[in-house]
Parts: structure tokens; sequence; C-alpha cells
């Protein structure tokens, strides 16, 4: 008996040449939200989606919806999709090989002449990387209530552009909000973006949940002073101070069974190679699957912090920015993903997932899962990323069958939502 | 029996208006070399000098000289001055007091109706700082024929404009060289920079040389990666890797008795907050007045900084990018600065210089010796940068009365090269 599957040259072709909009020098891609690569990746989507009979509809936060209508529009409908922005010198995949696979999945659909019980929705949502406006996944989160909007629209650059003045800039500010609640499923496809995947050999990751996430911004306030004339033991030194507390910060990660670490980016001021710096700033993030343990390693972080600063005669000023309690997903569309896998012939593998997604947002109001394949060396967040074109396909394959069977489901059935 | 004094009142003024040129609104100069900020001020001292009654001579590193004729000008003349460039965020007296004080030196003689047996020269020597063009001492070390000047034109800055085309934008690219040579003595008055004056309580330091100085460029290269997904034991952190590297280099610099030891830039790359760096550049600047304990620092430096780089899987380039040995001054300049100092009732401190100054350069080629006054809480580099006006005075008739006995040297004195 053959399996519908979905066109692997076609899938490529449309990687290929959306990755041409922010394209970096090193095969990667540097497309931050709101940012005319944004844009011009919006603009193509938007004409290939419409091109397959999609109907286009853009809310107040720029997310962008492309409906395949179903034969029962009264019903709740499938979403599926992710974001098309990067990160800086970001990867190909990450991202928005999760909205060109359900396009790739309405094109299926249409060459097989099938049209489904439910509406089937891919969606685009706005600023998930969250690097050039902070915190990320805006769009999702004020769709679901958990951000509000006029903030998010206050946000600033570092060159102090507003968010919702860039969003208008570029087109992408919709006049009214376009809400296809209930949703009946939500599946989100994406890079695994870690090497677990790769590493044991398997081709689908199915997460049961997401990690809890925590951000913190530190400020170090030490003495700037000149290089030479200043003794050792009369410095304030806040890259010392800085240093001393990264490498604990690290340590205490590796040492936890459950949790990582990352300290990303670092700020010195004046950052002049015969100045002893006066002001470090620095950003700390946090994961893991167990939030007490979570919680424990926050609170380890915090006093090395405290004590390194005392240590070394500088002051500090810890903020805990941004906050995300673990996502468990909704185990029987978890158990689906490993069904249609297994019907595909795919090796799968129960998972977490590190990274955090629009589905953090989603998995709150709708019952959702994911589904991963593998990053080539656990790279992601880097211009090196790659997934095989083999690979690409196959999670495209497993969601497309996820999405014949929910989008086929009919009235009356329904997923409780997960814990 | 009156002595000669500076006026306080003057030299205050020509003090705050050329603060104007770069001033920050923390009350410090951000006057980097070659800017029109530079330029700026550049005009405002060849104004006052002329008025002052000085020829001015541009060479072609933008140096500017200003002569004050003297009896016999076929005598070798006396020279002053230091540098009207600032560090960023930098300080109102670093450099610009010893050319102020110069011009305020030309004012007293010409109240006082005395014209000097030889001439006297005040310097600006261009882009002493190397903030924004590295190395610094540009234009002393063209000057002393240690630097080639075409490589010099050629160096960039982060924008990758030119110190060639940027001197020839502010206007000071001069025609010709104009050479003094050989000087019969050169007195560079600078601010200490440093706690020591301040600590015990004395008015004029004496240094008897600067400290050796060595400068690293160091490169770590790590693996980018997703800050979630990958595991804390299978990560290559390039900022893990430089924190554990700037805790030893600081703790090298504690342990010696001679040298201090400062990491002032630091430049991570994405330096994006869920993203684990790829990679971090960042500078070492080293000193000490002791060559052969220096040399031991730096290796110890050096050793560090590859054991590290092993024990968190990265890869390091480590470049000496600059080396100045130590200075001694010459020996009869030091005294004469004391004897004035004491006639003048100052109490005065023999110390070493921590910074390094245009003089390192001079020194090489002509009997040079410094005068130093006592910087508020040690801070220099710094927008707190202070010097109380009476210190300031104190340092001005301090030179004075060095430039009165050198600039009326007959005829067949000389004083012999430092060692």
């Amino acid at each position: 008996m053959s399996i519908l599957k979905t066109d692997s040259e076609r899938l490529k072709r449309f990687l290929t040449e959306i990755a041409v909009f922010g394209a970096t020098e090193n095969g990667g891609v540097t497309r931050l939200a709101l940012t005319d690569e944004d844009r011009d990746a919006r603009n193509q989507l938007k004409a290939w989606f419409e091109e397959a009979g999609c109907e286009t509809h853009v809310d107040r936060m720029g997310n962008m919806f492309f409906v395949r209508p179903g034969r029962n529009r009264d019903l709740a409908p499938v979403l599926t999709g992710s974001h098309c922005d990067s990160q800086p010198q970001g990867g190909r995949f990450d991202g928005i090989l999760g909205i060109v696979a359900g396009l790739e999945v309405v094109c299926a659909l249409n060459d097989a002449g099938i049209t489904l019980e439910r509406d089937f929705i891919v969606v685009n949502w706005t600023n998930e990387e969250g690097s050039r406006f902070t915190p990320g996944t805006t769009g999702s989160g004020v769709f679901a209530g958990k951000l509000e909007r006029e903030a998010m629209y206050g946000l600033t650059d570092r060159n102090g552009l507003t968010f919702g003045a860039e969003l208008e800039r570029i087109g992408y500010k919709g006049v009214e909000d376009f809400d296809p609640r209930p949703l009946h499923a939500n599946f989100e496809y994406h890079i695994e973006q870690g090497p677990v995947l790769e590493r044991q050999g398997k081709t689908i990751g199915v997460p049961k949940g997401i990690v809890c996430l925590r951000w913190y911004d530190v400020d170090i306030k030490g003495v700037p002073n000149h290089a030479g004339p200043t003794p050792m033991n009369e410095r304030q030194d806040a890259v010392y101070a800085f240093s001393k507390m990264a490498v604990n910060i690290f340590e205490i990660g590796l040492a936890s069974n459950d949790v990582v670490t990352t300290v990303g980016e670092v700020h010195p001021q004046p950052n002049s190679r015969n100045v002893i710096a006066g002001d470090v700033h620095f950003t700390i993030d946090i994961r893991g699957w167990d939030e007490t343990e979570t919680d424990r390693v926050c609170s380890e972080v915090e006093e090395a912090i405290r004590k390194n600063a005392e240590a070394t005669g500088c002051s500090v000023d810890i903020r805990q920015t941004w906050a995300v309690e673990r996502a468990p997903f909704q185990p029987e569309l978890v158990e689906l993903i490993h069904e249609k896998a297994g019907e595909l012939g795919l090796p799968a593998l129960d998972m977490v997932s590190g990274a955090s997604h629009d589905t953090v947002y989603i998995n709150q109001f709708a019952p959702s899962a994911m589904i991963f394949v593998p990053s080539i060396g656990g790279r992601s967040h880097a211009e090196v990323e790659e997934t095989s074109w083999a690979d690409c396909t196959a999670g495209a394959d497993t969601l497309l069958h996820c999405i014949l069977k929910t989008g086929n489901d009919p009235e009356g059935v329904t997923y409780a939502m997960a814990d």
C-alpha cells in the first residue's frame, strides 16, 4: 500500500529560495525581526501561499496566517507553523523549515486533490528570536494573551527604533486581529537545534514538552582607571569580576544533570585596551525540564554573582528579565506523531526540547505537540546550521500525516488540554 | 625673594575652554585622534599659541610644534608638550594639561618680558592614546624614527577609515617635516593617572622612567550553538574559555610585585543572549619596571591562555602586537625637577610611571624627564578624572622653572643621554 508523501525537491526549492533573504557569506542568514530582510521573506511566503490557494490574514502583531479552507469551515481548524526571523548570523532552517514544510503540506494536499474536513492554517509568528527586540516569541505571546500588544510595540532595539514603528515600516502591521480560535490541534515542526537525534541515530524527535527558561540581565559596576599606574590590589576591575562570575555560572550548569547555563552577551565599558573596565553588562540564559532544579540553579547563580562582586570590590545589579514555565505537550498528539513516524518507517525518539518555541504560548490554549528533525553536529543559531534534505522531507511527511489525521477529525472529536 | 609663577586663573581658563571639544555629559571628554573634536581642539591651540607670539609648524604626521623664538636660534631648543587626543569617555587633564601648561609658560615668560637663550617649543603629539588607531604614541614614534610613517597612514579604525585619510580630512597632514633636532632637553608634564602621589600626600611626582609595556590581541575559537539544546559537557563555549583566561591573567598580575595586567577589551561573537559564543576577541595590557619579570609574566599569561583553551575545547591565537622597553629618564633633568620643586616649596616624590607617554620615544634621542601631579582618587582614562587647580598650577610652576633653567643654558652645556 502506497503512502502519501511530500515532494522533496519542491521543499528543497522553497528552503533554498527563501534563504536568499538575509543570506550571509558563510551560508547562513541574518534576518532579524522587522528588518527589510524579514519583510522580503514575508512577501515571498505570501506569494507562494496565495499561489497555492490559501487566504492570507495579518494581525496587528504582524503574525501571518495562511488559511487553506476545509470542507466544514465551522469546525475548529488545525494549525502548523513557526517563524521566519533569524538570529544574527543564524542558520537557514531554524523556524523557516516549519513554515515552508506547512506550505509543502498544502501543495502535497493540492496535488493529491484532498480537501480536509477542517481549515488548515500555516502561521508565521512575528519575532520569535528576540535578538533584535527582547523578549522573543512576541507574536505568539500576544496571540496567546500572555504579552501586551502595546507594551510590545514599545520595545526598542539597540538603535532606539521601536517594534511598533518598524512593524509599520515594513508594511506588516495589520489593522485588525485574526482569531481562528478555538484550535483543534497545533503542530510545530522544527529542527532539533541540539545533538541528541544525530548521536542516537534517530530521524524524528518527539518532545514531551519544552524546558522552562529564565533570562537574566546583570550590570557590574567597578572603577574605570588607567591600565598602567593602578596597582593590582587597588583595582575594582569589572572584567575581572565578570570573568569570575562567568566561570562559576558555566560550572554550576555543568554540575547539574538537568539544567544548562549560558552567558551569551558581554558588553564592557569603555572596552578599551589600556583602560580598566568600569562597567560590564552581561546576560544569562538558564533552562531545564525540572522547575525546582532550575530555580535551585538560579539561586546558586545569583549567589555566585553577589559573592564575586563582593570579592572584587564591585557592585552588581541582577534582574530576572524573563521566566517561562515548562510546557508539557498534549499526550495524544505526541503519541500521534510517534504513530505516523512509525507508519512512515522513520525511527523516532522521545525527548524534551531545550529550545523555547512559539508553541510554548500556543500550548497554553490549544492542544499542541512538536516534530523535530536532526541538526547536523547539533549546530544551530550559527551559519553552519544544517539538516539533510532527506531529514527535512521525513519531518514534512510526518507533519503531512498528522495534519491529514487531525484535519479530518470529524465534529465532536477533541483533544484534552495538556496539564 | 619673590619667585616667578604661572597665572593659575589663566591656566584654569585654558583647561576649561579646551575641554569643550568633545565634552561628555559626565564632565569628561571623548576626543579620539583625528576626529572633528581633535581638529577643533587643534584649531584652538593654534589660535592661542599664535596670539602668544609663537610660530606654528605641522609635520606630515600632524604633530604640531609651537615655537617661541630664543635669543640664539642656532642653539638646540628646549621642548615640552604632550597630546590633545583622549580615550573614549576620558578625562579633561590627560595629555592636554601638558600642552596648555606649556602655553601658560609661554604667557608667563611673555608677561615677565623674558626672552630665553634658546627656542622654546611646545608640541602636540598626534594619536597618543591609540584607542581609535592602534598602536598609540604614533606621532612621537614616527618623529623618533621608530615607527614608519606610511605604515601608520595605513592604520584603520573600527569603521575601516585610515589614519592617513582622516589626518588629511581634518586638515592636519603637513606637507613637509619640521625637525628641531638636536633637542637640548625635553620635559613632559602630565597627570600621574594613579593613586600614589595622593596616597603619599605629595604634589610633584618625579619618575625615574616609564615602565615597559606589552600588548596582546587574542582570538578564541569555540563552537557557536543554541543555548538550550546543547548539553553542557558538549559545549565549546568561547565566553567560558575567555572567562577562565581573564581570571588567570588578573591573578598572575596580582601575584607579581612589579607587573600589572589588564584585560580591557572583550568582543564575543555573535554576542546574543541565547547563543553560545563561537568567538571571543580580547586584548591584554601588561606593564612593569623590571623587563625580566615582565617577560616572565608574559610567558605565564601565554601559558594560562593555551591551557584554558585546551581545557574548554577551544582553539586560540595569541599575538603580541606591541612591545615597548622601559625608558629610564636623564638623571640630571630628573634631579633638576626635584631642585625646582624644592625651591617652590612643593613636596616631591621619586617614582616610576606606569603609564606610557610620548616621552618614551623622545627619550630615545633627547635628554628627557617628566613632571607628574596627583590624580584625585587615582582615577584616569575616565570621565571623573580630576586634578586640583592648585596642583595643576604647581606642576606648571615647576615646568616654568625647568624651562627657565634649561632654556637659558648657554652654548656648550649639554646633558648626557640616559642609559
